[in-house]
This record gives structure tokens, C-alpha cells and sequence, in this order.
């Protein structure tokens, strides 16, 4: 679903919010895609955000999964609007073992109050996309508060 | 439920790779308590952890609910098994506004193949618990596999 | 969490709204108890709400959790207003192989715009309580719709 | 994900388990379309099957989501195999007031001891479908026992 941007500012808004979340600095998550409606983040593999197997950590990848789902209903929002995550659910299919993890949110069902969100995690090894985790998560609109998804 | 643990050295076990973890020790969590299939995980808020309005970012509270479930049912496991995150879903109930924040993760249906964990995560402020977060976690023994939660 | 009732009429408006579900009575369900934030929902196991091993349908388990949390949640509503569920998971411990299945759901959350519940489901055998599955859900207030949970 | 079946009488199995869950026959659900990794099952809209607003029970979509998405593991599973629903959580995005409630289940992650499902619930007014609830499920296969998910 390609979503109309509710503020002309919106790719401004998502890039100078995202920029101000310390904890996506400390994982080196960045943000690889914006469309309305749409984010991608992605992370390249390093030993800080790992496992002890070496691979990237759940908790790492449930991160830019979160924010990915909240960017991707954020960008979508009415000007002096924020988001607020309520809840999501979280399935990790295969190991997050790739040089890259590439979270894709997307908004599939928006909303006044709520707007729900899907995404999907690649772990992404020479260029190759494998999905790794599924994501469904619900948001919460909340008027007047300017500043992006309060994960 | 007070769990019989399955391994007699299942302390050091759970320390042990509670310790391999570079995610956890990048954002700072600790082992708060261990018990057989209870196990807390806190993290102090500081800036490198925040989402942009200075509460702990949900990301990490994730992590930490994700750990302290998988060592709760870790604790629980025979020798020479270890345990894997099949799926969770959290509720955000408050924000991550205290001083520390602290997971504490219990099993509430062991199993050969699958167990289940619930997760109540409390932002404490001058040493006021107040219930942020709700967790349920289905976790996957992995006999042969010797080395703690690959989350 | 005991919670005040938001109406004085709280417990001849959750009977009547569970009166008017055709669905709770094809399944023979019924109201076990009910309190301010706390709703038991129970039904009898028989053949028409079985799955083909004679249990009772995982299904039939999920509408009588969800209607114990939506109730729990309308039963500390304000006058005037109604509940509609969000979203909810429910994890199935153990098959529902009892005389009996019994819902209890209770609020942990509640809120001006979203409510929070859990639900236990017990499965019971000559007098004897198994839990045999887990719920958790995401109830939104509807102020001015006025007769009960939207399921 | 088009899935090989994995046992020739996947066909048969799906259309023998279904027909004997009685509970399937008491809400009116059928069996819409089965392939490999893919049922769908609906469900005509009338008064037994209602909320106390006159739309299809949630409990009732939550009925023949799970179902199919337990037969569409089903119907990718070898012989002698059976399948049982770990776990589900449903998203209710919008009210199942059409004529027709329509839940398409698929396999998204096929594994031996572990199949996650997605389902797409659909409200069908006059031929047209809307997207009412989504939901993720976590199947478990139980080998030699050979009868079908037990929901």
C-alpha cells in the first residue's frame, strides 16, 4: 500500500528523529530507505551487537525492526503528530547470521489512533536476501507531540 | 512455579554465557538474580540506550526481556542443551522512565520440546517499581547444543 | 488489581451485552463471575465445539479468552462507552481436554484510550484447574457506543 | 512460497480432518480452496455466529483463521504427521461486517519440527474484499500422530 504523506516535511521529520535515538547510534543502525508509509534499517554485523554464536543478537534485530515499523507509521502521520509503539509480536525464523540485517516496515493498515505495521528482517550475505524474523506491530498517534516514534 | 533445575551446574552455565553476549554488555545489562527458571536482567538508563526523549528506547527493553526469558528457561534445561527464541510479543505499557530498568522473566510452561516464558518488565524510580512492559515468549530446546539462548 | 467500576451499572451492562452475542451462546459459553476489571468466562466441552480428537477447539478457547478480557476490560468502562479488541496472542499450553473450560480475565493496564489484559484459561478436570492456555490483549476504548465489547 | 506437498494424499488428509471438527460445522466454516502451503476457509455471516453489533464474532474470525492456517501447515506436512497450534496472534483491523468472512492462510516458514504461518482474514461484502484481521501463527508437527492440526 503506497500511503500519501500526511506532512510535506515527513522524510525531514523521520531522518532528524532517528537521528536523536542514542540507543540506534550505540547499535549502528542506520536508515536505509524512506518512503511514505515505508522504512527500511539496516545493520552491518559486528561483534557488539552479537550473540555468542556470533550472530546479531534478537534483541538487536526486535530493535530496528521496532523502529522500522514505528518510522515507517510516522512517516505517514499528520503534521505535530508522534508515535507511540503499544505493542508488536516477533518471530525469528533463521539465524541472523549475514554481513547485513535489513529491517522493512511498512504500514498495512493506518489510522487515526492506531495504525498497524508489518516487518519484515533480511539477513542479507553477499547481496543475497534471506527473511529472518517477521514482525507485526501496533501504533498509537499521539496529537502534539512532534518528535517521531517514542519506542 | 519453582522449577527444579536440570543441570547441577546450571549457575555457572547461565553466567557463563550471559558473559559471551557482546549485545548485552553494550547496553549495559547485568544479571540481577538467577534462580531455576527465574532469572532478572537490569540495565541502568544512560544516553547511549535512549530514544529521543530520553526514556530507555523499547529496543532495549526488548533485549532485556528476550535475555531474561531465554536464561529463565535455560536455568531449567538437562546438561548439553541450549535454547532458542522462537517468537515473543510485548506490551509497552508506561515508559522507560526510571533510574533502571528491570526484566524479570519466569517459565510458566516447561516442555522437552518448547517452553514458555512471561516477562514483567518494572522502570524503577528511587526504588518504586512501576510495571512498564509484559512479555510472553516461546523458547525452543536445542539438545547437543551446549552454550545458553541464542536470541 | 482490584479496579474501581467507571459506572454503577457496570455488572447489568456486561450481562446484558453478553446476552446479545449470538456467537457466545451457539457455543454454550457463559458468564462464571464477573467484578470490576475481572470477567471468568466458562463452557462445557461437547461435541459441537470439538476439534476431530474430542478436545474442545482451539478456536472455541481463543473466543472464550477474548471475550473474558473484553469483558474484564467493559466492566470498568465509563457510561456510554464500549470496547473494541485491538489485538490479542494466545499461546496454548496444553490441549483443552477438560470437563470444563474456564477464561479468567483481569485488566492490568487500564487507560483512557487503551486497556491491557490478560487472560489464564484453565482447563478442569473433576474439580481440578490446568492451565492450559495464555492471552494477552489490546482492548480500545470507544466512548459514546454504549453495549460492550466488540469482539 | 509455492510448497511441495510433502505426502500425495495431502489433498485427501486436509478434507478428512476438516470434515471431522465439529466445531467447524457449528459456526457453518468450509473449506474455500486448498494447495500446498495454502487453505483457504470462510465462513457465511448469520445471527449464531454474531456479535451484539450484527458483525462476525472476532472469536469466530479468530476460528477459521487459526484453522487455516493449522491446515495449510497441514496440507505441506509427510505422512504420518500431525500438526498443532503452538501459538497465534491476531490483529483485528477492521469489522467483519460483509457477507462472507475469508481467511487465506499460507506457510511462510516451513521446517520440520517448527511451521510459522501468515493468514490474511478478509470481510466480503458484494464481491468485494476488504482486509479485516492478519494473523501470525507458530504450528508445531507432531510425528505418527496422523489426523490433522489439533486446534
Amino acid at each position: 500500500m503506497r500511503l500519501e504523506p500526511g506532512d510535506p516535511d515527513w522524510e525531514a521529520k523521520v531522518r532528524d528523529s532517528f537521528a536523536r535515538q542514542g540507543a540506534m547510534a550505540t547499535i549502528g543502525a542506520r536508515l536505509a530507505r524512506v518512503a511514505p508509509g515505508e522504512v527500511d534499517i539496516e545493520v552491518t554485523r559486528h561483534p557488539a551487537i552479537q550473540q555468542q554464536h556470533g550472530y546479531v543478537h534478537g534483541g538487536v534485530v526486535g530493535m530496528i525492526a521496532d523502529s522500522a515499523g514505528g518510522y515507517a507509521g510516522f512517516s505517514s502521520m499528520l503534521p505535530g503528530a508522534s508515535v507511540l509503539t503499544v505493542e508488536y509480536k516477533m518471530n525469528l525464523l533463521s539465524p541472523a547470521d549475514g554481513d547485513t540485517i535489513l529491517a522493512k516496515g511498512r504500514v498495512v493498515k493506518p489510522g487515526r489512533t492506531l495504525v498497524v505495521t508489518q516487518v519484515d528482517v533480511y539477513s542479507v550475505k553477499q547481496g543475497r536476501e534471506k527473511l529472518c524474523a517477521l514482525m507485526t506491530q501496533t501504533l498509537m498517534t499521539m496529537a502534539g507531540k512532534s518528535d517521531g516514534p517514542q519506542v
